[in-house]
């Protein structure tokens, strides 16, 4: 059997995605969704690999979505690297490739969007205006040209995925969300498709991210609970061993992602940091030591 | 068979209401869906009575939803009257009442809101800012609950169909939308839940929206195309015969409801008037004689 070694079927066409999906879904499979705007890694591959092990399809959409970049982002230059996808996703077995043009997601006179609000606007937001409006408009989009019965998220976008959960949730959309682990390099760097923007000595630098959430991990696990401190910590190293100009360091709330001062039970700490011209994001959870 | 006087069986919990819809259909049944505010007159009942028509199971949803209210607006005082709406109901035959509370629509948090562009922003848009907003985003959140084929709307909310359709093209949400005749007293005023609020002499003078749009279709049938002319002659018959306070009068395109200054094609006339503290809407479309 080498099914695995098989490419997905493409489909471009949103109405044909729909009813297949329900015609899969008729004859009770279950399906799954895994969003990429292609460029995919092994994080993209991980998301779909667990929908492969829970359900019984998994459609890719691979769409580089517009309304997402802001003016002065990397829209035009972002990886297109769509022969490489689909034999990447022959290597997990996704049956299907969504990858429709631009022109089938946003027709003519587009002019609906959907905003989140509180959850959407540090961080991320208050870097990238209207970049969640935009992920949240196409999120669900796809949602509903899919019509499958789950989707996948890596935590990598952990905004992304609180903005995608408060959605779901407000709009009553019928779907089940689920998120996956964060992939990383051996040195920890985590995969993004922007990695490859990355110079060798800019790589090298970009270990920083990482490294400054470890360090951020052991003064809590130390005992360590002001934020301040931690903050300072971690924006040392992103400044002196990652040579990185810093978008944000936050110590927030891992559910409305507010700040956090004192560290008393679960923790986000999210950065965004720009090493040479690639801005790259990492983060991580935080647990104070028991007792 | 006495079917017909049995009252709709009444579901309180969206995903009680989502897993019946979803059983129905997985049985092949087709399912239509009138969302209303309650207070249900002829107008309401004939989305019903069409749904049933074309659907095996009509839902009748009743819910005042507090979003597309302004502050300074009728929520409160809003006329509520579950008992002679199911009664009504029974009339017609709709199997099933959602009428959800509103804790159950608005969960603690709930953050997310649907902006729908250009369409939304004339008229009713420009006189209750906000309105469409609170209407777009609960009409989604009803359709992810109920999960029908098909939903009814009453032409009588001329922009707010213009609002739906274009969130429903725009999300790509799996949907039919199917849009009905107003109906009239036999003196041609619009049916509305707001006429209650009319004392006899207000109702009276209602009737000079119907007669004003009326006199419009007259005028342009004689060949008259220009909308100033056509604007000046509602005005007058509204503010004499209706003795009203007008929010506004519109001659304008049917689909993007932009001001027409010549009359060529089909052309809404849209109007919205105050008769005494009671604000009420009405509209047509009309067309210039052929050749």
């Amino acid at each position: 059997m080498n099914t695995e070694r098989t490419r997905p079927r493409v489909i471009r066409d949103p109405g044909a995605l729909h009813r297949e999906v329900a015609e899969l879904r008729r004859g009770g499979k279950k399906v799954g969704l895994v969003p990429t705007m292609g460029a995919l890694h092994q994080g993209h591959l991980s998301l779909a690999r667990t929908a492969l092990e829970e359900c019984d399809v998994c459609v890719t959409t691979i769409f580089v979505n517009p309304a997402q970049f802001g003016p002065s982002e990397d829209l035009a230059k972002y990886p297109r690297t769509l022969d490489a996808d689909l034999d990447a996703l022959a290597t997990v077995g996704s049956q299907i490739a969504f990858v429709p043009e631009t022109d089938a997601v946003y027709g003519p006179g587009h002019a609906t969007w959907i905003e989140v609000g509180a959850v959407a606007e540090p961080l991320e937001g208050q870097c990238r205006p209207g970049h969640f409006r935009g992920v949240a408009t196409i999120v669900l989009k796809l949602f509903n040209m899919a019509g499958t019965d789950v989707a996948y998220f890596g935590q990598k976008d952990y905004q992304q995925v609180q903005v995608i959960r408060r959605m779901v949730e407000d709009l009553n959309v019928p779907i089940q969300l689920r998120v996956c682990p964060i992939v990383r390099e051996p040195d920890g760097l985590a995969l993004s498709s922007r990695n490859v923007y990355l110079s060798p000595d800019q790589r090298q630098r970009a270990v920083s991210l990482y490294a400054s959430l470890c360090h951020a991990e052991k003064m809590v696990a130390s005992g360590e609970t002001r934020a301040d401190r931690i903050l300072a910590a971690v924006e040392e190293i992103l400044l002196e061993q990652g040579k990185g100009r810093i978008d944000y360091v936050a110590v927030a709330d891992p559910e409305t992602l507010e700040p956090v001062e004192q560290i008393t039970g679960e923790t986000l700490i999210a950065l965004a940091v720009r090493i040479g011209e690639t801005r790259l994001i990492d983060n991580c959870l935080i647990q104070p030591p028991a007792g």
